[in-house]
Formats: structure tokens, sequence, C-alpha cells
């Protein structure tokens, strides 16, 4: 994730919102009467924005709109339209691929203030609430009237629920409830002209014509700017129990996974570890070892539903084929005990060195072989590197992590080698270079390992058809042409 | 659904497709080289497919092309861009709104033999099929290798795959497995020009641009043409439990739909019965009344998931306000007993008349008043009218059947009257007009009841921009300008 677009900038047409550093009077948009008062030029509270929340990526911006009802978005898009100046969504800045990051100094659109639940409905099990609400907020309130809202990250406190839309949000849930784009009943969207378009009736089954919430999710605010959503919500978990499987290694491991999914209605995470994460841990963290004798590969696996859950995990964790050994908890202490060889890895590979991140998805049938050639393919070319991999094993969505490596090591115009070479190999057997954080502009140099020239030529009609000037979040998503 | 369309005809613009009754030498498609082979112009194989299957809206083609690969669709499309011949692909033909019907004279385009399924991984639990592929074989194919497909329908054995992406077919486990949307990992399609896009590789989590399953499901063969999906599957039920419970009146059963959907994690189903509707099968198919006292509404409740399904099922509905009387059931034939007074509805609902048939959603709190207004609404233009009204509680869709009024009753045009009626009280209590039939030919003059002018040219410019020429199934979906 080191990737170049922060240290290359924009490579797109620059609009007339760059105006680096500060306001100016120069830029029509400040003075268009459907701003006034919602605009902040201070620089001391646009440096917060202006930047990504790692500080990997900073952009400049003249402004900040800061809109607070629906109206105000739509005016202040409109009024970005009629002055032909490029804009940049932002909702809680927490995206891990600078997505909302105006490395083109565009104007920021803050969302933060459209925020709050609007609507709650208990027998109908859905939300309807602004965009600028948190995600921790929308679990409050799904919870308070006897839901869950089926979507969690841990960015909750932060991330809003329109940046979860635009990205399309995955996090530790999507191997039982889906990613945010399965959450969405409604969207309500301002379009680049300022037209207000999408509902919130908050339907289950409703098939009149092209789908709002299924185009704008993982759209990346380059089609439309969402205002409003109304989401469906799921069963709140009864029982709750999680086990440890030692395997022999990732094929078995992905086999084991897919037969739990096959048994267990109820499942609810499939976590992948590997020895040299579980070691690692023991020694940053002290956790004990989790069996008597090292495992290659090792799955954690949690049951969330209807009571009797770890009956049904034990019986199910007894059926695999290979379970060397095997360890279920029931009890709360027990359960988190479990989790934390998982939790902690992202923190005890911290401390081992700064590493280059990638979030990348396998078909099951490769991931073995995956694990296998980027670990080589690193090693071969850093050989004091050390490669770190952990994921989502039900989703086949796998944490690449590299240490050992400064970044960026070669290449010209500061393309991130590991970066690089990593994503190229997940490409080449059949892999997704974004599992859940999107393309932004870290990634855009990479669209096209994973989308033909054809599908990207389809994308940018449908960019241009909707947003013909090209104002929304110019630089995220599409690669330059 | 007794519908304009059928009468009225093709309003769009004229296409050189049409050319009515037979094959002309006059059709530049025809004497392209791309299609040689795979046209069939024989007017008796024609009539089979210029008209749907209910015999109620009824076209003419000059042609039917049919391709048994890929390559084959690819290029019998771009063969149609290039002589500008509009084309309305047509899978199973078992739909209910006329969008596969060429009422303005298109050449057809059949997907029947683009059929088979490709590859089926039991460990990701995910299968790859070819559009033309029958709902049965994907289920089947499912079962086989340890699985469940999530979609179910009455059309299975004719229905295809391809249609049931075209139309986002919903059916009988939309409560508990989502729409056929949400089954999508992968579409693979024609765009118009006849270049192909998408992908296969079935990935769980892939965040790499927008989203070609979410845009083209739903979007009734007018944006590209399906080829191929992948598809995810669902763990197969290993218990199942049904209940039978009695309330007072619908805003209770919704109620009740609402407490069961929040406290039972494996419900699959959750159907509505109304008194009259429950007499009425008692009456024509000798069934005993299910209570004791006759119940002016009924849920149909049914669990499917980890065993002890029927012991959830019995506490859960111990657990709702205001249930009058309950029947629960674990053996199949029990099970099969109580579902039969949903399951004959239908056919006794024809035995009373042709019925005009409208199938809508409503927002959970409005059903009840709906459900009030619709009746009065008939019944005060139609006193001799009777209103049958059933269906999924759960997700909000009702079938609305009227039978005692021959149609089409009045309104110029040959417009249904008591469709019209019916779909603007849908539409003014925020309800959709299509829950999951789609909007094909029939109900394309009532869309803008419920999508906006904004909407509405929003639609125009995708389909603009991605079929710039209007050849994909013109005269569904979209009403004319």
């Amino acid at each position: 994730m080191n990737a170049g677009g922060g240290r290359t900038g924009h490579r797109g047409p620059r609009f007339n919102g760059r105006v680096p550093g500060r306001a100016t009077p120069s830029l029509p948009l400040l003075a268009d009467p459907a701003v006034a008062g919602l605009t902040v030029t201070d620089p001391d509270i646009l440096a917060g924005h202006v930047r990504d929340w790692t500080g990997r990526h900073v952009g400049s911006s003249p402004a900040m709109l800061r809109p607070s009802t629906v109206a105000e978005v739509a005016a202040c898009v409109a009024a970005c339209h009629r002055t032909a100046t490029a804009v940049v969504p932002q909702g809680g800045n927490t995206g891990l691929v600078a997505g909302a990051t105006p490395l083109g100094g565009e104007v920021l659109l803050h969302l933060g203030r459209l925020a709050g639940v609007e609507d709650a409905d208990a027998d109908a099990g859905t939300l309807v609430v602004r965009s600028g609400t948190t995600l921790a907020d929308v679990q409050a309130a799904a919870r308070a009237i006897g839901w869950e809202y089926g979507v969690d990250l841990a960015a909750r406190d932060s991330a809003t629920i329109g940046g979860t839309v635009a990205t399309n949000a995955g996090g530790l849930h999507v191997v039982r409830h889906g990613d945010t784009r399965a959450q969405l009943l409604g969207v309500e969207a301002v379009l680049a002209d300022g037209t207000l378009v999408g509902d919130l009736r908050g339907l289950r089954k409703d098939n009149t014509g092209y789908h709002l919430p299924g185009l704008l999710a993982g759209s990346e605010g380059t089609l439309a700017v969402v205002t409003r959503v109304a989401l469906r919500l799921v069963t709140p978990v009864q029982d709750r129990a999680v086990a440890l499987i030692a395997l022999d290694d990732v094929a078995s491991a992905v086999r084991a996974a897919g037969a739990l999914r096959r048994s267990l209605p109820d499942l609810s995470a499939v976590e992948l570890l590997l020895a040299d994460g579980l070691a690692l841990v023991q020694r940053t963290h002290g956790l004990a070892p989790p069996f008597a004798d090292p495992s290659p590969a090792v799955l954690l696996v949690e049951v969330a539903g209807a009571p009797g859950v770890v009956d049904r995990l034990g019986a199910a964790v007894e059926g695999i084929d290979g379970v060397g050994d095997a360890v279920v908890a029931a009890d709360p202490a027990r359960r988190a005990a479990l989790w934390r060889y998982r939790e902690v890895q992202t923190e005890a590979i911290a401390r081992v060195g700064v590493a280059h991140k990638l979030d990348v998805t396998l078909p099951a049938a490769r991931l073995a072989a995956f694990a296998e050639s980027v670990r080589a393919d690193v090693l071969g070319r850093w050989p004091d590197a050390a490669v770190w991999l952990f994921g989502h094993a039900g989703d086949g969505n796998v944490h690449v992590n590299v240490t050992g490596v400064p970044a960026p090591v070669d290449g010209e115009d500061g393309v991130d080698g590991v970066d690089d070479l990593v994503l190229r190999r997940v490409a080449a057997m059949g892999g997704s270079i974004s599992a859940e954080h999107g393309i932004g502009r870290a990634k855009v140099r990479w669209l096209h390992l994973n989308r033909t020239p054809s599908e990207l030529a389809a994308m940018r009609r449908l960019k241009l058809a909707l947003d013909p000037l090209g104002i929304l979040n110019p630089g995220a998503l599409l690669p330059p042409t």
C-alpha cells in the first residue's frame, strides 16, 4: 500500500479546483452563493483532511465544503458542476487506498456533518441513516431495536456509512452476511449535476430498473455522492463458539474451510494462520502455544447463531479429514483467548518492521499455491525479507505483509517493488488486487491487472454518462487515459 | 399484468430488425457471415418464441439467432451492432412481464443452447455455468457437490440462469438467501458492440471498479447479454420445521414476522395468508380448517438450518405477542400439509375466475393499511370483484389477485383498469410496482410511478453509454422518450 500515488501525485487532467495551499479569490466555486456559509478555507482545519490517516498520501485543497443536510450536499455538488470544480468526497477519512485524498488539489466535500439515524424500524429490521453517520453509531442503532448490522471493521468509530458504501467495505463477517453492498436496501445520492436520485423505502424486493445500490457500492465517489442509505439488519447472535484447528498445510486448510462452510449454516468467521505468524505472536505477545506441536496451518473458526453452537461446531470439526489437533471454546474468556492469536497478528508484524501490506483475494483452489509462490517471489528478490500471510480463509481473502524491505525499493517513478511483485502474482493466479479496500489512488496503476481494456472502456463510458465533466473524485478508481 | 404492451405494440423507435411475419432478404443481419448457420427463420419454430408463455403478449420476429458458445454470442451481437439490428435476448421464456417478447418485431437471440455447468468447486462452494442452463440443472449441480443454490422458483425446469440474472429473480428463499443478485460472484457478458466483459473467478471479495453483477442483475437484457455466471452456493438444510400461526390482523402478522426474523437466524420463509384465502382453499381443495376458529390473518413460517429447528421454532412462536393459536410440524408429511394452505392459493383463485395478478412490495409499516386500501379501492369501483391477497410477509412482497373484473375494463389505449388502480395505490404507499418479475414491456407504462424523471434520465444515460444504438431489448424496462 505504500503505492506511488502519494509520491508521484495526480496524473489526470488538472481542474480549476487545483489551487495549491490555500483558497484564493480566483476559485469561481467560492464566489457561488450556494456554498456560502458551508466553506472552510482555514489551512489548519484543512491540514487534517488533505492527507490520509496513515500519512502516506498527502494532497492539498483550496477549500472544504461542509454540508449538513441532503439539500446542502445537492447545492454544493451543483455549484461544483456549474463552476466545473473537481471535488473529492470524504467521510471518516479512514480509507487505505487514498480514495478520499485530494492529490490533484481538488476541493473537499466533507460529509461528516450529514450524520444521524432517521428511521429505525424494528418490525421491518431496517435503518435509514445519513451518510456521515459512523459505523459504530449504525451498529448501536441496530442493537437498540433488537437487531444487528451485518458489517463490522476496525475503523468503526470513525468510518462513515457513506464511506463504507463508496468502498463496499467488507470486514469480519463477510462469510456470514456479505459485504456492504449486500446490506443496502436503498441508496439516495446526488449525481454530478446536483440532481438527487434513489430511494429509502427499504424494500427487500424491488425490480424496477437499474439497481442504484449495486452500481454505487464500490464506485468510490466517482459516480455520485451518497447522502442517505436504507440498510437491512441481521438477526442478533444468540450463542457463539470458537475453535482452533491444526492442519498439515494451506491446501488442507482450504479444504477444511469448504467443509465447515458446507456443514455449518451459522459459520461467522474462518481465519487462516500460518506457523510463522503463530510463532511470532507467541514471541511478541507471550501467548502460549495453542497446540503441543507446532502446526503448519491453523484455522480459527467461529460459529454464531441459534443456541447449541458449541455442539454443532465440535461435531463439524470432528467430521473434517486431516485435523491434527483442535480446541473448541464456548465461554467468553476462552473464546477471546483463541481469537487473540489472530487479532495480534498485525501488531506483532509491526514490531518486526514497517510492512508492505497487501489485501488480496485468491480463488480457493489457488490459495495454497499462491502462499508458496508469493513467498518464493519475494525471497528470491529480497533474501532478507519476511513474508507474513494470514486472513479470511472463508472468503479467499488474505493479507500479505512483507517486512525487511524498505519502500520504495526500486522501479522508475517511485513504484513500490514489493507491491508490484505481489499484485502481479495475485493477478496472474486469478486473484483480486483489492479484496476490500478498493482502488482509490494508491492502486490505480495496477487496476489493468484485473480489468481488461474493454472493461476499463466500459467503466469510463459509465463514468462519462453520469459525470460528463469528470468533477467527482478525479484520479480515484479509474486510471488516467 | 394484462398490461397494454401486448395490445398496443411497441412505441419506441423502429429498427430495421422490424420485418413483420418472416425473414426477408432485406434484413442486412441475415447476410452477415457471422450469423451464418446460427439463424432460424422457420415460422413454426419462431411461433413458440415470439409470444410469452401466458399467450397474453404476442410479437413477431424475422429470425432467431441460436448461438451455442460464448464466442458465437459475441459474434451474433457484434453482427447486430454492425447492421443496427434490434435484438431481444431470450432464455427459457418464462418471464411474466413480456421482457423477452419481440413486440417491436425484433430479431430474437435465443440463449438456450449456451447451456451447461463448466465448473463446480466443492471447496469454494461455487459454480460456473453458462447462461442458458436451467435453474433446475444449476440446483442439481450444487447438490451434486454437497451444496445448495439459494434461489428457487416455480419455473425452475424451464427458466434459465441468465434469465434469472436479467430479471433478478426472487422466489421462495429471499428472506434467507437474498435475490439472484446476491448469489452472483461474477458475470461474463457481451456488450452491445460485441465486446466481452466480466470475470468468472468466483471471488467473494473483489473491489476493483464498478460492479458488473450489481449493474446487470435486473437490467433485463437492455445493457448486455449475460453469457456465463459464477454463483455462490449456500449451506444445505439439515433440519426443517414449519408452523402455522393465527393472528388477529395483518398488522399483528407484520409485527410477528419481524419478531420471528429477529429471533430465528435460520428462518427460511414467512408467508402471509388471509381468512378469505384460507376459506377458499378449504372449499376448492377440501383442506381441513387449520384452527378451531377462523383467524383473520395467518403466518406460515419455515425454519431450515442446523439441527434442533423444531424446538427453536416452537420457542420463538411462544414468544410472540398476540398469537391466537399455532401448530408446529417437524415431520415431512405434516410440514407438507401446512404448506399446502399456501401452495394452492393460486390454483384456488384460478377456479374463481381469471385473475388480474400484481406482484408488489410494500414497506412493512404500510402492509396492513395497503391490504385495507386496495380492497376498498377495487370494491369501490367494481362492487362484484373479489380481492385476494397473500405473499411473502418476510419481504413485504404480496401477490394481489383480483377476480370478477374482465380485462381490460376501461381506460384509453386498452390499459387494464385494475392493474392501474392497484399499482397507483402501491406507489402512493411507498411500495414497489414490481417485487420480483421486473418491468419488461408489460409494466413499462407504470415505471414512472416508482422512478423520478431524474432517475429515468440517469437510467437512459447508462443505457446510452453501453448501448448507443439502442439495439439491446428495445421497448423493455425503459419507457419510450
